[in-house]
């Protein structure tokens, strides 16, 4: 099973229900294979369907081609005298490879990437935000989002007291496990379900009062478009949180990693930087800031690469400076995945050879999402016991899942159990979320939908047939769910 | 320039002497470019030659084709369609895409690499090893060597009082400020010199008795090949270190990054694991080993690919998983460089299409590096107050320099100011080390020599150079050194 696996989960090694299951083949790997064999070889299904993580590759998605084009022509440089490669390609390739030490990708680069490609970076922010300048210093090619991420906390908590973030909750699944590693303390505020996942002001004043005497946050972690509930904050939203950082002296640091996947009709991406800088002093000049992105979880879809990039606003140069120094344990981030920026922040052009193409695959994976998700949160609303929301951007569906409360003992773990048997019983594997808010049963499932329709399908009537066996064992208190409505296309 | 850069050094920004400088680019980046093009632009020299830092392809050497056809291969399977590539080439990409998620190196692997090229790895391992048995599940992929690296001490320095490893002196250039940042305590066993370079039972014991009482030291650290210094352990001194280790009950970690770049003749690299295995009770089984191998300093290269692995050796199963759990912060290591591991690991057979090529480029790359080492060594014993020992491995060349004792302020560094100034004047870089057991006016330099022969002619005529003019400008003092008794070819 592709980038997750639940061998713990499968082994009963007695994992902590908090730490969350599409982590655990990270962990373990080496009996998974195993017990991978045994599930593909059960006679229900002939192979493990894998919602729980954003790996589009391992779903079924093809890569770009432009960007695989030019990274093999930079990689033998020997394709960039035949025709085998298209003329913007290998134009795209000899430019990259000029600016690469020695002319090759086997150099190291330095720390914070390549100048060149953090400058067609910079200049694709520009352009994207409307003009807002933004200048190729401010970018940090980093190994990953995670690594990035890592490095800012690093800086950024190292206060006195106890060093303290303001989290969202539901949150990308891998930042819990990040800050219990790092010992930073999650000062926790609540997404608010019933509008759509939205940011509020008064939860993020309630959240940090409540933090008082208890520790002190220095900064505010903000996924948008959020991750995994895919909604996608306004303008006025985010003209709220930054209000809110300036007033609390608060570092925003801001997960924009599925800004090139906004896909709903009238949703549009701005970001942080464009609305900070349009809203003028006092805060354009003096709120600090720092926006991450990724091959991996946007457009691109290449989580082979392990490269992503943090771009810094208002960050006084000392703390540039520490940040380089960090980075430079890394040595540099991989060259490949450096290629790939490059493409992903210049895509080929109106008239250039490989435009069309380029254009068609990025609509076509963006109609994939937009149809899938359309279909996959109409299908699991109509099941019983379920809800979930409208979504915007990303890749994933949050649904939330209620069980008759007298269901289930209190020592079982809705989300643990369901997917586990989801898991055993048809090879579905999602990712799912306690909620906490609730008794013990209710739950919130993660199912990336980023996959060939036919693949969704046949995901989908899996978890309908598990849902109402489910049902039937644990739910037979008197309480009935309706017969099934739907049927699988 | 590449890789490293001396920017604080040339804008004044008062590094500490004890921060290597090789290191000093990677930490600022920025302003480098611009002092590079000022030093560029010098009538004095061209370009600026770069002996600082191990990065082959930078200096002119170029890639394995086998290992990058592959890699081109996988990352745009239509040309496996075609004859672009070796029939060869092809087929060993169609085999690893068949091992990778979605048959993509777009998909994340397993945290610990990809079980197929584990095994690969494996398997090279034992043959090495002549026949001693090596495990998949004994190997980890990682992102790189200092990543591994800093996992392992992570995990090996978390016993109570103050943590500490055992470690040569000299060491690897970029060791002391990773211990630093982890705050872990060196304890220095020195090499000697007089006599190549060897790790002495006697000093060994010395400086572990020496640490009694201010810290615990529960690992030694050991080079071999030796970085910089280019030794190569024979069996008897391994034998004398493990049987040390197993006496102290100290963990092995093992940095055998150059054991395909032995070249002196009568010199072998033999593995620790080996010689552990062959020691038979009460050692084989007992003495805990962790060995380090790497893409960037090997036969290979790739320093731009981040990717190397750890072998574990008598590891118990807890710790096993407490350092997959680390890993899993990586998420996987990049695919790319899991595909040239598993290349080096398994290289072209004889009959293969690919394999007079493959051997033909390797054999030239050690042959470069053997009349490199020879003439380099050579050329710089004969300047007056050098000596430099004889090189049987890797890619340095670690001669020791003293000068007259009157000739600087007691306030001056030697290898500083000789670094800087033969960087201004001459535009080589080169990395030092300062000698702590003499007075102010000795030190070591670091000299890569892995180029073409031309490039390495060109440095040695301006360190050649240079050197009489530093003579002449700062050790005027009644001690005269010979005039040069020797030209450049």
């Amino acid at each position: 099973m592709k980038g997750e696996t639940q061998s713990c989960l499968l082994t009963g090694q007695g994992q902590k229900t908090s730490r969350d299951m599409s982590d655990l083949k990270k962990i373990t790997g080496r009996p998974s294979a195993e017990e991978e064999q045994r599930l593909n070889m059960s006679e229900s299904f002939r192979k493990i369907l894998d919602l729980s993580s954003g790996d589009s590759q391992n779903a079924g998605i093809k890569p770009i081609t432009f960007v695989r084009q030019v990274i093999a022509g930079c990689t033998y440089p020997r394709m960039l005298q035949g025709d085998a490669l298209p003329p913007d390609a290998r134009l795209r390739a000899q430019k990259l490879l000029s600016h690469f030490d020695g002319g090759s990708i086997g150099s190291y680069t330095e720390s914070c990437g390549v100048m060149y490609v953090r400058n067609t970076i910079a200049k694709s922010i520009s352009l994207r935000d409307g003009g807002v300048l933004c200048s190729p210093e401010q970018i940090f090619i980093t190994a990953d989002t995670q690594r990035a991420l890592m490095r800012m906390l690093q800086v950024l908590c190292q206060s006195e007291g106890v060093s303290a973030v303001m989290v969202p909750d539901p949150a990308p699944h891998t930042l819990a496990r990040l800050l219990e590693r790092m010992g930073v303390v999650p000062v926790t505020y609540q997404l608010r379900e019933q509008s759509g996942w939205s940011v509020e002001r008064a939860e993020l004043n309630r959240a940090i009062q409540a933090s008082r005497g208890r520790c002190f946050p220095r900064t505010i972690y903000i996924s948008n478009p959020g991750n995994p509930t895919g909604h996608v904050q306004s303008r006025e939203s985010i003209q709220d949180v930054i209000r809110f950082a300036a007033n609390e002296e608060l570092f925003l640091l801001v997960d924009e990693v599925y800004q090139d996947t906004v896909f709903a009709d009238g949703s549009e991406f701005v970001s942080y930087k464009r609305v900070l800088a349009e809203m003028g002093e006092p805060y354009s000049g003096r709120v600090q800031l720092a926006s991450m992105h990724s091959l991996s979880n946007g457009i691109m879809g290449e989580c082979g690469f392990r490269t992503g990039y943090m771009e810094m606003v208002n960050v006084d140069e000392a703390v540039m400076l520490y940040i380089e120094i960090l980075l430079t344990g890394d040595l540099c981030p991989p060259v490949i995945g450096q290629i790939a920026l490059d493409v992903m922040a210049d895509p080929p052009c109106p008239g250039e050879p490989s435009y069309s193409l380029y254009t068609r695959e990025v609509a076509s994976r963006l109609m994939t999402l937009k149809c899938n998700v359309s279909r996959a949160v109409e299908f699991i609303n109509d099941l019983p016991g379920f809800s979930c929301q409208s979504v915007q951007s990303g890749i994933f569906i949050y649904p939330h899942l209620t069980l008759p409360h007298t269901a289930l003992t209190h020592s079982q773990s809705v989300g643990l159990l369901y997917s586990r048997r989801l898991l055993e019983d048809q090879g579905v594997y999602v990712g799912f979320s306690e909620d906490h808010t609730h008794s013990g049963s209710c739950c919130h499932l993660r199912l990336c939908v980023l996959m060939p329709s036919d693949e969704l399908e046949e995901a989908l009537r899996r978890l309908q047939s598990f849902h109402f066996q489910f049902l039937k064992e644990y739910c037979d208190t008197g309480e009935t769910f309706s017969e099934p409505q739907q049927s699988v296309k």
